[in-house]
Parts: C-alpha cells; structure tokens; sequence
C-alpha cells in the first residue's frame, strides 16, 4: 500500500444555491489531507467526474428523491477512477470503479459504494455514460416505460447527450424508428450519421411542430423526454393513440427563475389515451445489474457506439456544467481531472 | 303509430364559439318539423338533456377526438326519452332510450345509436349519470387506469359532480380511501354524508396544499383529475411513490381565454415514478357493456348513490350551461324539457 495520507486533495466544494444558471460563484475550491480509509473503505484516485443534468437538482433546495447537497459539502458527483489504497474484502488496489465520489482529486468512501468496472471493454469514461448511469437511464426510461414496438416511432429529445444518444440507438434495436430532436447541425449530423438514428430534428432551425409532423408521419408513439418546455409541449400535439411518454428530465426548466413551465399540452394524454411516466435511474436500482449486462453486451457487439466530451481541469467544474445546461456539449460530457 | 309528421321540434343551435364561459349569445333557438323516421330510424320524444363539461371541447375549433360541432348546427348533446315511432327491429314504441340526440325537444336518430334502460332500475335523468356515461367514465377511469388497491388513498376532484361522485363510490367498493375535492361546504358534506367518502376537501376554504398533506397523510395513491390548473398542481405535489393520474378532464381550463396551463408540478411524476394517463369513454366503446352491468348492479344493490340535479326549460340550456362550469350543481345536471 502507498502512503495516501500524504496526498493533498483538492475538492469542489457548492458555495451557494444557484438561482439560474451555476455560476463560478456557486461554488468554492478547498485542500485538505487526503483521509486514509477505515475497515471496509477505499481510497479512489479520480480520473474523470460525470457532469449530469441531474446535478442542477442536487444543490436545489427543493423536496426531491435525495436530499440537497449543504453549502459548503463537497459537491455531489459521479465520478471514476482507479483503487490506490482499500480496507475493502471486495476492492482490490489498481481497480478501475466508478460511483457517487464526488467532485473531488480523491475520495475515501465505503468499498460498497464503489462499481468496478471494465476497461479492456471500454475506456473508463465510457463507464460514466453509455455504460454506465446515463446508459442505464436510457434503458429503463425506454425498455420499461417506453416499450417500443417494432416499426413504431421513438422521438427523444437532448438526443445528442449522454441519456438521449442511448435511447435512440436502443430504440433502433428494438427496430423501432429513432427520431432525435438536437440543437445545431452539427449535433443533428452526429446522431444521424453517427449513432444511426433515422432523422434528425434542429430545433434552433424552425418550427419544431411542422417538423415533427414531417418526420413523424403517423404520429409518435414514443417520446422520451429530457427537456421539457416548448419541446415537450410540440412532441404532446403530435401522439398516437396509446401513446407513451416518458420524463426523465427537464433540463430547459432547470435553471428557470420564474418557476416551472408545465405542459400546455397535456389535455393530449385524453384525447389519445396517452401516459406520461415520470422516473429517476435510483427507482431501477435493484434491476442495475440487467442494465449493465445489456448495455456491455451490445457495446462489446458494437452495436452501440459512445462518445465522450472531455472537459479538463477540476478549476473548470463550474465552467463544464454551465456548458451542459447551455446544450454545448456532444455526448457524454466528462471533466478530466487526472490521467488515468 | 302516432303521426309525427305534425310534431313541431324545438331546438337549440350554435350560433358562435365562445369565447371563455359559454354565453346566451352564443347559442340560437330554432323550430322545424319533426322529420318522420326512414328505415332503421327512430323518432324520440326527449325530456332530458345532459349537460356535461364535455359540451366546452365539441364547440370549441380545436382538434380533438371528435368534430366540433358546426355553426348553425344542432347543439351536440346526449339526451333520454321515449321512442315514439320506430323503423328500426330493435327499438319499440315506448322504449326508453339515451343517446347522443342533440339539445332538442325530437330526436330522429338511427336507432343503432339508441341504448335502451330500464327505467324500473333507476329514473330516466339517472341513466344520464351515474348510470350513463359519467358513469361509466368514473369506471373505466378508475379501475382501468387508476386500479386502486385495497388501503390505498384514491383523491377525486369535481367529486360533487356527475363523474367524480361515483369514482369515490366505486373507490369504495374497491376498499381504498376516498377523499373528495370539491367546492363549498354543502358539496363537501353532500360528498362524505351521502356517498360516504372518508374525507372532503372545499378547495375554497383555504390552502389546498395542507389539507391533501392532512387528509392524506400517506400521499396519494390515486389521482383522479376532473378540473385542472392548481388543483392538479397539487395533488401532484402530493403523490406517493408509483401513484396514478388518471387525467379525466380540466373544467378549470376549458374557459380559459389566455390558453392552457399545463401542470407545472408534473416533475413530480419522475420523482416518484408516478404516471399521468388520460382518457376519453370512446376509448372504451367495446367496453360499455361490462361497465353498465357493474354500474347497474351496485346501484341494485344500493352500494351506488345517484343524484340529480335538474334545470327546467329547453329555453334556458344556456344559463343551465353556464351553471355547469361555474360549479354550482351538485350532482349530475340534467336539463328537463318535457314530462317522462
């Protein structure tokens, strides 16, 4: 075992709650001696923290499935990397993990907590989106709420992030039709011409109504949602009957100051016999490891392809997840904070 | 057989879309002959008419799961009387029947849209309720999409009205909790003395936000939605961990003239992988049978209480409207236009 109580970590720390968009302000930079696990911990040597959508949420003070993040707590985070030091019977030093470690250079949490995960089938980011949180979310949302049908139409929106690049190309095998709503060509050239999805719909281009019903002739039947809003609302005018619709997040409402935009449309659900199903990935969380077999099977098959944003630096955290809420990131937007 | 031809029919048509509450201006008064039935029709001398919160969404210019009704046209209206003449072999001289046979004094309808009752059962006006097709709304609502398990709190709003009173009723039967929203002390009373909820909320005694927390201090389990805007928000704020929403209507949004508000809460639905299902009955036209047995065999059995709340004068269908959607019936609201 090395010496880890002589390592400085560096962490982020949430110094205020954010009213719109994170601001550097928001949060605070601290070091401190690095602590040496206990019976049953491990010491992580982080690579890579996961910028999610959910994060805006976390340091809310607002009832949700988990409590917020205090000000002055590290900043709650997914985050990967390698074992340097463990306590653990079932953590063995050099593993490469995953799991809620924090927006931080190291992390002495229980062994428990950690996930192992497999970089001669992915690199390690890859395990913090398509296999991993990200991935699983669009399993779920999709496969369990969402239930396509072969042949019918799967529209998902934030299709070009982590959850969304997921959902279209499950749906695809599933041998539905995928149709994904990004902002920009470029983003709409990715999900075609990279992930396979059968149209591309650019919201900044033009009416997002007309464009739905163009690529989505005989309605959808699926809608998976990550943005709520006027995208949303334009995907609700355009159900089938029985159709199914899916919430797994709102990012366009997150950083609202105003309040919450509800659906205008949502009298739609009656008129088609529709459902909207709401869900967060921690519901499934007896069902994770369904997930993680599925979703290593098909990459390994090279039936799902992962692509990884990487933003650098752990000083650039408020900076990285002012860019996923602003929509500028490609894929699974990631902070890299050492190597691996 | 009589001699319809000498009939004069009354009748109330469209004379313009209303813009927010239905008003006299809006409507037109004709006469005409009554038309003698051709082969497979029936004539039918009406005496009541049903006014329902569906009426708002048939003269509005918006797609929906119907046209709307034309101007100039016969008001659309379901409506119970007694065939007078017959052409059609299933339907008899003094049948009693409901149907969608406008808001007119005469119907000559097919008789294939004729549903014949038993007014030995139950009065002709409660086959327009809780018999007719509220009733069978509040059924398939409620069990189909609802399913309310034994224990579980089942909260209805408009639970005075035609739909609501039975959906707490038929919760009831189903052993589950009822708590009934409505407006107005002698509403709440109607509700729990005379229907037997368990609780009754007047959502215009004070914050409807606490009262849910205190009458249902498990969450909801079950929501049926009959009105719309704050209500809805706040039973949203309130649901327990897979709850149901069954979307049924929105009578606190039909007369909005800035738009729709759409439910600002519904992240709730993610939080707690709770859904939001709506419905119309046409979506369950191949099971109207099963729903008029159960209905007629709990009413036989006194387990179903039916109230009716009854206008006067074919002439006053407007106002009677207005009364509908300013809340002031208890009960289902039928109009009367001539004697049994």
């Amino acid at each position: 075992m090395s010496t880890p109580i002589e390592l400085t970590n560096q962490q982020v720390r949430l110094a205020a709650r954010p009213v719109g968009l994170v601001q550097r302000r928001d949060f605070s930079f601290s070091e401190e001696p690095v602590r040496e696990p206990d019976d049953g911990e491990a010491l992580v040597d982080i690579s890579y923290i996961s910028l999610d959508p959910a994060m805006r949420g976390w340091i809310a003070d607002l009832p949700s499935y988990i409590p917020p993040v205090g000000i002055g707590e590290v900043m709650r985070a997914l985050a990967a990397g390698r074992v340097i030091a463990s306590k653990h019977p079932g953590v063995a030093e050099g593993d490469r993990v995953t799991g809620l470690l924090g927006a931080q250079r190291y992390a002495t949490v229980s062994g428990d907590a950690l996930n192992k995960v497999d970089t001669y089938l992915a690199r390690l980011p890859v395990h913090l989106g398509t296999l991993g949180m990200p991935g699983m979310t669009a399993y779920f949302g999709l496969l369990d709420i969402g239930r396509p049908q072969e042949g019918e139409t799967v529209v998902v929106s934030g299709a070009a992030g982590a959850v969304g690049s997921v959902v279209g190309q499950i749906a695809k095998l599933q041998e539905a039709r995928a149709v994904g709503i990004a902002g920009g060509p470029q983003k709409c050239r990715y999900i075609t011409d990279e992930l396979g999805f059968d149209a591309a719909i650019d919201y900044k281009a033009g009416p997002l109504l007309a464009a739905l019903r163009e690529h989505c002739p005989k309605g959808i039947d699926v809608y998976f949602d990550n943005v709520g809003g006027d995208v949303l609302d334009a995907a609700l005018a355009n159900l089938t009957r029985d159709a199914r619709v899916v919430i797994c997040g709102a990012i366009s409402q997150y950083n609202a100051t105003d309040g919450m935009r509800g659906p205008a449309n949502y009298l739609s659900l009656l008129v088609n016999h529709a459902s909207m199903t709401g869900f967060v990935i921690t519901h499934y969380a007896h069902r994770l490891g369904e997930a993680a077999r599925a979703l290593a099977g098909w990459f390994a098959e090279g039936k799902l392809t992962a692509k990884v944003d990487v933003a650098e630096g752990l000083e650039n955290f408020p900076e990285a997840l002012q860019r996923l809420f602003k929509g500028e990131n490609t894929g699974k937007l990631v902070l890299k904070i050492a190597e691996e």
